[in-house]
């Protein structure tokens, strides 16, 4: 029971009464500016459009009670509607009951999943995913849903499994394209595009707030919406011109549906599940932290995991949509001047009264101004900066990010995340398989040691010090070996080797071992090694290795001690070896 | 041209005369006491038994000539040779022609493997499997080698794809157990036990040199296997009391057989070719290492390549069965005096004088024996100690010991040598995503900084200097910002943080943006963030990055220069935050 207490949201608890009026104003603007792309994400997933507007209801609920962001909305959101379409899509016919019921099941699945990791604190597993590698993915993913959204904004009917293959049937279809399907979508591209780009500075240059250039910039792709259907409506384009529209909107609310998913559905989504509750759990974390930080306030991220898995479990049994983190809802709720999740709930109660009001004034919404909506919020998705920071800073994990990316692509989300998991990790490997290592040398009248080729520095004839920049483990050691092998070469007079371990954060079995045997080797041809800077953790097993009794040489504090101890003897000959 | 030339070994060029009478003796000696075992791999094997006399003949040559290492001696192995089985007893009948054609494929196709590592210098791959993998792959296969072995020495019929099928087969069949095979076998296991255990050393307490108590030790196996073949010949055992005998050997010398391998089968071998190649590169290269430390000179990883895959490429032609370098072999080959490949080259021209004479001698050997000798060379297979000193440094390294092992059992070859290496790849993940993070101090008088839970250090009041002994990537930035949260929440009138990056050997992408977060959110608390001891390859990326720019503190050279810096103004008061 405690437990379930520390899980109460604290702001309830403490709530401001003077915040009241800001979260309550929040909450309403926000109903009513996110109702297309409610409408439009539930399309995108290939689902009824009333779902994203049902799922805007309760999980927003569970979420404001349950997580720990002040500020985060969730919501139906771009990447997890064009992750269930992809998904589901090759297994059923989208709009489908199936469909449908296999959408639910994902739901609840990667809900169930994001939720066990909350409570079994397992929250650091999102950071299986690098940075570069979610840009990549959610870049990657944001183009799909450019090229998915193409056939509506065209009017053309085409399909396809992958990538190529739909664009292969756009291209086929192209000569179908509906001309005033075309010129509706056009404009509102146009419309948003600009809104989106100048509005905000364009109102700000003629004095408004920052905040009421944003809420009126965010309110274009409302205005755009009731345009298109009111001209839909006054010429009747739907019937006369067939311009798509949303079609029959299922009236009034919908019922809880609650469900076991089968063993079937099990098997299929399993894997996907996985991906969507990974995805779902490192955007929202990184989203709320960054809220948070604005805020001067602290995410913890199991709890926004609690928060964010029962969503989603909700919106399985509320709508049968998953849910997320969203960046434009955000985005509106604070610029709406929201304080606490208390604007959640508000815009969650507004939701039900609207859908309750009847939903059949979504009807002739045409499709190609949703279409066009996603496109812009796809658009914005995509970061290019992402990638340039990346390759300037470091090619490596800018690779990462164009590998997933392209992955997404070309292969799919899941095969395409799990090449940018793999090749992060292969570029781990490779890093540590190539250790920096560094001859030092002492700076004169300093107890600093630096690398001589970067710096002038002291050094000891016949010692060598040699600094290892890398844990020790068996992928690295032929380097080391090798380099070592190397430095031999050139000091034919060497008496000493002084391994400076402050780099060296861990020792394995097999490098414990290669270091006995690079000891025995070196002590068969009359020169000592030794160690220095050997780290606690490191000494704390050493101590008890073969290779601390046979060490041949001594165990130094630090570089400069063993540069103390070893230099007066370099100015009396060097013993001869024993006969 | 030139390559080619490099490729000669060195020893031809120059060799001196006065080597030759002990490495024709090696040569000879070796030849004599390698015949049981080569007969006994063979049927470890699955294949007729004169195919591990072939193979001790041309292979034995062309590694002579292209490897590097001067005493070791290659030849048909246990761990090769019971890798062969498990690998094609599923797919056909042990023995039959298509069996023994599929055998040739396997030791071409990873003769073939082996060689393109070696010429396209990629021996750093054997670096995959970590000495405790290695430990644990040649210990589960010695035990899965035992068991194979007992339906010979039992007498009976046993037969299973798994272990345990294999197990279950010979309880199930102990009833019929043939009491003289027992008594045979038996006897043999005592005799060459005792031999190789307490020989060697009752032998030199009477006065014999190391080298010769070795090798009258080594020469027990044979005196075993004439005594079991008279005394089957001299009563008629195979006859009268069933006892199994080698029965029918090809006689004289084989031919060549050149092929190339049928698609289907190099579909069916690719995975256990490169798994045999993988692992007798590094059994090769191990021992090839450890026979030149002996002897102070150095192997070429490469050319050793070279010489073992061209060795298994001619043993795919000629005999059919991969061969590898042998550990019983080549301490024969030292202890009789080797002194260069020349003995390996003797003792191919003896064997092709011998198998030339006639094999028929073999036909009446019983099988008992030759089971004994191999459950022997097994049993010395079986490193317990490996295990318990990797139990003593590092819990990990043993349990991905033991995993492999119980993986080569429970699972098969492959599996288990992939367990292996997901184990340590799981467990060098784990471990630099769990980061040793100190608090440090100076201990005072000197510029040594220790961690001040082990040491009694001086600090600054309002100063916090956190040591971060691991490189920084997106898999433990948690860590690193959850103990920063840790030190912060107990020290509430910090003002400085300074990170010592001496332990951080690399930064990368999401790291770099992680640390540009902190900083921004350090500064919001009016805590600035220092670096110090940045090492020269992450400074020659960091100094390009947003972080570098936007960082609130400064970059000292060492944790003292920090020091130094911001005691002095410990001792005025900290100025207030800005109004």
């Amino acid at each position: 029971m405690n437990a379930l207490r520390q899980l109460l949201p604290r702001w309830i608890k403490a709530y401001p009464r003077t915040q009241f009026t800001g979260d309550l104003l929040a909450g309403l603007i926000v109903t009513v500016l996110v109702i297309p792309q409610s409408l439009a994400y539930a399309l995108l997933a290939g689902l009824p459009p009333q779902a994203g507007l049902y799922v805007s209801i309760f999980p927003v609920i569970a979420y404001a009670l349950l997580g720990s962001s002040m500020t985060q909305a969730v919501g139906p959101v771009a990447i997890t509607a064009i992750m269930t379409f992809t998904v589901l899509s090759p297994l059923e016919t989208p709009g489908s009951p199936h469909y449908i019921a296999l959408a639910a099941s994902l739901s609840l699945l990667s809900g169930a999943l994001i939720l066990a990791f909350g409570l079994l604190r397992l929250g650091f597993l999102s950071q299986l995913l690098s940075r570069p590698v979610i840009s990549g993915f959610i870049s990657g993913s944001a183009v799909l849903i450019v090229i998915s959204q193409f056939k509506l904004l065209l009017g053309v009917n085409a399909s396809g499994a992958t990538t190529w293959q739909l664009i292969y049937s756009l291209y086929e279809n192209v000569s179908q394209a509906r001309p005033i399907t075309m010129l509706i979508g056009g404009v509102a591209l146009l419309v948003l595009y600009s809104s989106r780009m100048w509005m905000p500075k364009a109102l700000g240059r003629i004095g408004l707030s920052r905040q009421k250039a944003v809420i009126l910039a965010r309110l274009m792709p409302l205005l755009v919406v009731v345009a298109a259907t009111l001209m839909v409506v006054e010429f009747d384009l739907d019937r006369t011109q067939g311009v798509a529209v949303v079609g029959r909107v299922q009236e009034g609310l919908a019922s809880f549906t609650f469900f076991i998913p089968s063993l079937d559905s099990l098997k299929l989504l399993t894997v996907p599940a996985m991906i969507l509750a990974l995805i779902g759990m490192v955007q929202n974390i990184t989203m709320a932290q960054a809220l948070a930080i604005k805020r001067r306030e602290r995410v913890d991220a199991n709890s926004e995991l609690v928060g964010l898995g029962t969503a989603n479990i909700v919106a399985a049994f509320y709508g049968g949509m998953p849910v997320g983190g969203g960046l434009s809802r955000s985005a509106i709720n604070v610029a709406a001047g929201a304080q606490s999740p208390l604007a959640s709930i508000v815009s969650a109660i507004a939701m039900l009264c609207i859908v309750a009001a009847g939903t059949h004034w979504f009807s002739r919404l045409p499709l190609a101004v949703l279409a066009a909506s996603i496109v812009i919020a796809a658009i914005g998705l995509i970061d290019i900066k992402a990638f340039r920071q990346a390759w300037s800073y470091d090619r490596a994990d800018a690779l990462a990010l164009l590998g997933t990316g392209l992955g997404v692509l070309v292969l799919g989300l899941e095969l395409g995340i799990a090449l940018g998991i793999g090749l992060s990790l292969a570029t781990l490997l490779l890093r540590a398989s190539t250790p920096h290592i560094a001859v030092i040398g002492r700076i004169a009248g300093t107890e600093h040691f630096r690398n001589v080729d970067r710096h002038g520095v002291e050094t000891i004839p016949g010692v060598l010090f040699l600094r290892i920049d890398e844990s020790l483990f068996f992928g690295n050691l032929n380097a080391v070996e090798s380099r070592l092998g190397t430095e031999l070469e050139k000091a034919a007079d060497l008496r000493d080797v002084v391994l400076i371990m402050s780099g060296v954060n861990r020792v394995d079995t097999t490098a414990m071992e290669v270091l006995s045997d690079i000891n025995r080797d070196l002590a068969s041809r009359n020169i000592r090694l030794h160690l220095a800077e050997v780290k606690g953790p490191v000494q704390d097993r050493l101590i008890y290795s073969p290779l601390w009794k046979a060490l041949s040489g001594d165990v130094h504090l630090s570089a400069n001690c063993a540069f103390e101890v070893l230099r007066p003897l370099a100015s009396v000959p060097a013993p001869g070896p024993p006969d």
